[in-house]
């Protein structure tokens, strides 16, 4: 079967060209590595920009992570030659760079490793990847068996390509003394200043072994010769050479020369990352090198990835779905709210929203993160363009771009840690400002935005969308100064209502009741102006130029309809329940694909220059008409909020490649993360529609949690009690759910029945507000509940 | 034979794995190309800064030209398949990326175009690429001849990787319309002022051909497939199968099934480049697609570089160096002096010097340049660090780094040019300051950036060195203002001797006058400094830093002693006979390698932070010991000054691969270019030691026509004639050579006799001051020259 299975949480692939971009991620607190199930890698640790210490062949760009990585035969990975010394034949493990068809072949993705087992020329390789928590090094085993029944003579060489180090130095060796190969480079810089930051970084790369090989290879050009990667010259030889680079890209190979009795294995450990000099090699090696310290390092690796462990459990009639909403999805959570994207100055509503959903899995480093965010709040009230965390971080690639929606997803993101953990007491914090000084407390600095947001409009009302709102690329609607954006009009609308909430809720001072006045009067007043400028017939626009030309309608061939102005209308409540049918049954119409619910469509097919650089991009990827999984997302969360249950979960299972063997093979990716995008442009070319872009980081995933938690199954907490109010998709009978909230434990069991509205029953009698309130903590919860068939 | 060898001017390679990086280049006067014997290419073009058409398949650093390139496989390249159809039999032409050992093979470069012949599977394949004078488009011809003596059906499949284009947007298809692949991009920007910049780029690959092939491939992996490069699984089946990539890698493969009698050829032509739009590719289609026109432009583009002729011809016991100095070096200095460089932005040192090689070649073009460049220079008569050629030109990379020798390099050139054009009117031209519009003489200018030189030193009398020097990477001597240059001090001193001399040449006014008594009095007080503080027994020392330490001195374990300033010692008279005497001896003994003298010695083997970035250099590459061919020219051009004619020519010719057959595998490069390094560190690494860092931009090429033409023919042009005084290397008996000089020709005939000092005859007659006055324009002089045994 050609579709991956799951095998307890771990997911599983049987063949390495059925699908083969899908791959698995580990991260520790330094560090991230994504490999394929067939050895390509690419792994990044911090220095505290994000850093390589396994490179391309050629000098490559320094820039954000990429979507749909472009993989070839040099690019760097983790690779197990593996040759019969009788016959000459050879393959490699995983995978590449042999390409042999194999004789069986399993890639078993787990939550804190990822392990290989392939079996050819009567061998068995077993491979397994761990990390440890907060050191920058992978652990590898490799277990060679010879399973042909008769005595074998082989030899094993591990391959870890180290690229193209720095044009400036580069070199490697054998050291005995080490143990391994360490290839050592300097960064290059240019201007004075630059060295002082950059003589500390770790320049040299290690692949230590644990026990000493017969030979190895330091140097490319001698490993392949005029050989190939699929047949390295050196590997043709008896025994590798011993060569050495200098100035020249280094690599490290080693040989094993083993005799195997029949049934007999061999285990072999290594180790590989980035290190500033030899003494920290050595410590490296001592800490990590041997079998029970990879033990060691294993139990505590789980235990940690164990620590982000979500508060759902649920079953229902889809196992896939289970798998990933109990394991995989709160691990997503956690990676994001754990290491911000592996990044120094998130994008501030990344930031955000990457630790809103932290709320659900660890509220204290969501409560953190908040206010770290808010004492870098400018004193306009406006919230800058990047969170920097570590000291002498500096905004970079797109946070010098100037976007206009970062106030938004503080009340947002507020709002689901305080429904979460009911802890209003965080209103009260003080909060200093970085360049200020100046304390105010958190109401007051999101009153403050709030007031931000409503003065950062036109004379029409429309919020000003300057060179970019949430939709990084959409640059040119108004850098002249003039252009306003649909959707953050309508999603203001949403922030001053969700504010005006809290403060509502809160209801402690009547300064705080006077703010929820003023705020719910903004948000009609915004309201207002979207109805009377950007209501399109049957949907609403997604903005209007510099030059007054209003686009996203139906007037538009390209563009024509946005999803983000839907989906925060309904969130914002400037689309009445008329408006909201209209736009519903338009969305299906133009936007739904097989593969989920695009971002707009049709994509642009060329550069439109009063929009700007998304419609320079290409057709149906990234966020030129793709099934953007953060814009669905918004969108399907707000279906949840006006009951639009089944159609919300069509959607959101969407998210998750499966259940067909078909879409499996069309998204080209295991069910272990939700990627950034799917390819859209469905219609226009359905040969790459659907394909996964296989990268991790996105704001979708704490509005995933969201929608599962407080959308599918309906258990929301609210300042005094948990509600219940589950919305099954019409296709199943029931689910049941385990549910942490506020320390205690909620089993609840979700069936249809013959009622004729949703009935929630507690020790044999039924709660007539659906409502659990005085939660102890500690405590466990049995609830039934019955939903109308 | 494994060493090159030479037909005519082309230099002819028979093997393509024993000097694997060998390769040639093509510019015109809008691009570049660089492709090795196996058929791995760099091609770059100006849009206005440098851009590429065929990128490699992962994000590519933006930097500038890089040495001693790293090939791999999917390294960019120009490749052409042959499989037999009924065997599937395969090798790939020039080499790559098959590897296949073939039967015979021959790489021919020559001035305007590069030639290969393979013989393999009884097929023959030629190929030749071209460029046409003023357009980016490279033309293809391919004939494949069948000389098995038998029928044969093959398909032939040109594959022109296209690469990773753009993040944003890459895609490609065959249009039949045009007639060849097109791959289209955009690319990528961030600010919106960059928009504006990058709009009308040429973001489209073409790939055309004459006849239209059977079938086609454009997605990169649907050619590959689970094949590799050296067996594509499309070259595997029948047919190619006519793929498209959309925001996948594109590729440019074609497939030409055909049957060839015996003895039967078939041409075929392709051109391969960037473009804006359809249109110009149509438009580029039919001016160069067809036989008549590759013949035309051919022949336009020989003539093109046959404008660039040199002005001599010898005629020497070395074949080698007769054809190296009569074709390639004049034809390096042209290349360097008709683009510099392809950069909007050289640095001023380079952009003079490069000029300065015009003085041989077109002198019109090296006088503009001057002009040019002086109307840059700023009030205070400082040079900055880098001239700008085109509109919106910016000084980048290193020429944000402040570097103090700017000036120097003024009279150096104007000195060339003087002597070889006798133009001394250009002093009195007005040069009209680009920032303050204000009317100087070019007299005034110099002037000017000698005061400026003069002031630019400390309380010793010593030259401030700031980030650096001509040494760009000893860029932490002076960073916080005190440091001081060893080099910069002695260079200063014969920057003001030249300008004295030309002051006093012209002796017209008496402000010149003044001004040559004012310089020469500041020579020698700059050159009494350097005696004073850098004299260190038995050389002179590279400064002393910025915390008065002196560097480049016996106590020195590493980067002990330095050329440059020894050189320039020489030649600005800071150094006495018998301080040359041992400087020379030392030179010899710490310096000399068996592939040239090294910049300094021993190399850094780690930083040394009070000397900055050339310590931080892999030992022996680039700056860091390296056989530096800039300086050692400079060192070249004393001896010659000096009469140390013997041992100038050694180091000259050491310039030069070969003549030995091991001398040419250890540089690796073919004898067309000069390239900026040879590999040092010659005691430390020996195994690398002589390879040639492939790079053909350098400064040295017009200081070492300046010693082919001035020193070793001693054939040097003075304000009212040209002077004789060769000298031969000991070993040579004589030599001819014909010297363009003012619109004349000079023949010489230069022979050992039994003399006992130089002999001119003219005419049956002897010169008594061995000086030609009077030149008549036009006019033919045959001159003998008798020399001492």
């Amino acid at each position: 079967m050609l579709r991956p299975t799951h095998n307890g949480d771990r997911y599983e692939l049987t063949s390495p060209t059925a699908m083969p971009q899908a791959a698995g991620f580990l991260w520790n607190q330094k560090m991230m590595i994504q490999i394929t199930c067939r050895g390509y890698a690419t792994a990044q640790y911090m220095q505290p920009e994000p850093a390589k210490y396994a490179h391309a062949p050629n000098l490559e760009a320094k820039t954000f992570m990429q979507p749909e990585q472009n993989y070839y035969a040099h690019h760097p990975g983790r690779f197990f030659y593996i040759k019969d010394e009788e016959t000459g034949e050879l393959f490699s493990a995983p995978y590449e760079p042999v390409r042999t068809p194999v004789d069986s072949y399993n890639f078993s993705v787990g939550k804190s490793n990822l392990e290989w087992t392939i079996e050819h020329l009567g061998v068995r390789v077993e491979l397994t990847l761990g990390l440890p928590v907060a050191d920058v090094v992978e652990l590898w085993s490799l277990r060679v068996t010879n399973i042909s029944g008769r005595a074998r003579k082989l030899s094993v060489y591990p391959y870890f390509p180290i690229g193209y180090m720095s044009w400036m130095n580069q070199s490697g060796e054998y050291r005995a003394d080490l143990g391994g190969v360490v290839a050592s480079s300097v960064t290059p810089y240019q201007k004075v200043a630059d060295y002082f930051k950059q003589k500390d970084f770790k320049d040299k790369t290690y692949f230590l072994c644990e026990q000493a090989p017969d030979a190895w290879e330091v140097r490319q050009s001698a490993f392949e010769g005029e050989g190939t990667l699929n047949r390295p010259a050196a590997i043709d030889a008896e025994q590798l050479s011993g060569s050495d680079a200098r100035y020249e890209t280094p690599t490290a190979v080693v040989q094993y020369r083993v005799a195997l009795a029949d049934g007999e294995a061999r285990d072999y450990r290594f180790i590989f990352g980035p290190a500033f000099d030899d003494a920290e090699i050595k410590a490296v090696r001592d800490k990590y090198l041997s079998a029970e310290a990879f033990k060691a390092t294993a139990a505590d690796y789980a235990a940690y990835i164990a620590g982000g462990p979500g508060c759902l459990r649920i079953e229902t009639p889809d196992a896939d779905l289970d798998n990933f909403v109990n394991n995989w999805l709160p691990r997503q959570v956690f990676y994001h709210g754990d290491v911000n994207r592996l990044s120094t100055d998130p994008q501030t509503r990344n930031y955000l929203q990457d630790n809103m959903g932290m709320s659900f899995i660890k509220p204290s480093v969501m409560r953190k993160a908040f206010l770290h965010a808010l004492s870098q709040q400018e004193a306009s009230g406006a919230m800058p363009d990047g969170i920097l965390l570590a000291e002498g971080a500096e905004l970079k690639y797109i946070n010098q771009v100037p976007h206009t929606d970062h106030c938004v997803w503080l009340p947002v993101a507020l709002k689901v840690y305080l429904d979460e953990t009911g802890d209003y007491d965080i209103l009260n914090e003080d909060v200093v400002g970085a360049d200020s000084g100046v304390a105010l407390t958190v109401s007051e600095r999101v009153s403050s935005a709030m007031d931000w947001l409503l003065q950062a409009r036109d004379k029409r009302g429309l919020s000003y969308i300057a060179q970019g709102d949430w939709c990084d690329p959409m640059n040119m609607v108004g850098y002249k100064g003039r252009g306003v954006s649909g959707w953050l009009t309508v999603a203001t609308a949403y922030a001053l209502n969700l504010w005006a909430e809290i403060c509502e809720t809160t209801g402690a001072s009547s300064s705080l009741a006077e703010s929820a006045k003023h705020f719910r009067a903004g948000a009609r007043n915004v309201n207002r102006a979207a109805n009377e400028h950007l209501w399109d017939g049957d949907w609403f626009a997604r903005g209007i130029t510099d030059d007054d030309v209003v686009f996203g309608t139906s007037k538009d061939k390209e563009g024509r309809i946005w999803l983000n102005p839907q989906a925060w209308a309904i969130l914002g409540g400037a689309a009445n329940a008329g408006q909201r049918a209209s736009m519903l049954a338009q969305v299906d119409e133009q936007l739904c694909t097989p593969y989920g619910v695009q971002m707009f469509a049709p994509p642009f097919s060329a550069m439109r220059d009063d929009v700007g650089r998304v419609t320079q991009k290409h057709p149906g990827s990234a966020e030129n008409g793709a099934v953007y999984n953060h814009a669905a997302v918004f969108y399907i969360y707000s279906l949840y909020t006006i009951g639009e249950g089944d159609r919300a979960y069509k959607l959101l299972r969407q998210m998750l490649p499966g259940p067909s063997e078909a879409d499996y093979l069309q998204r080209g990716q295991l069910p272990v993360f939700i990627p950034n995008y799917y390819r859209g442009a469905y219609k226009e070319y359905p040969r790459t529609a659907g394909r996964s872009s296989q990268l991790f980081n996105t704001g979708t995933v704490s509005w995933a949690y969201q929608c599962f938690v407080e959308g599918l199954c309906g258990l929301k907490g609210s300042s005094d009690g948990l509600t219940i109010n589950p919305q099954l998709p019409a296709h199943w009978d029931g689910m049941k759910v385990v549910r942490q909230f506020r320390h205690a434990t909620f089993n609840v069991s979700i069936q249809r029945a013959d009622v004729s509205e949703i009935q929630v029953w507690q020790d044999g009698n039924r709660l007539t507000e659906n409502v659990i309130k005085g939660i102890v903590a500690g405590g466990a919860y049995a609830l039934e509940v019955l939903i109308p068939r």
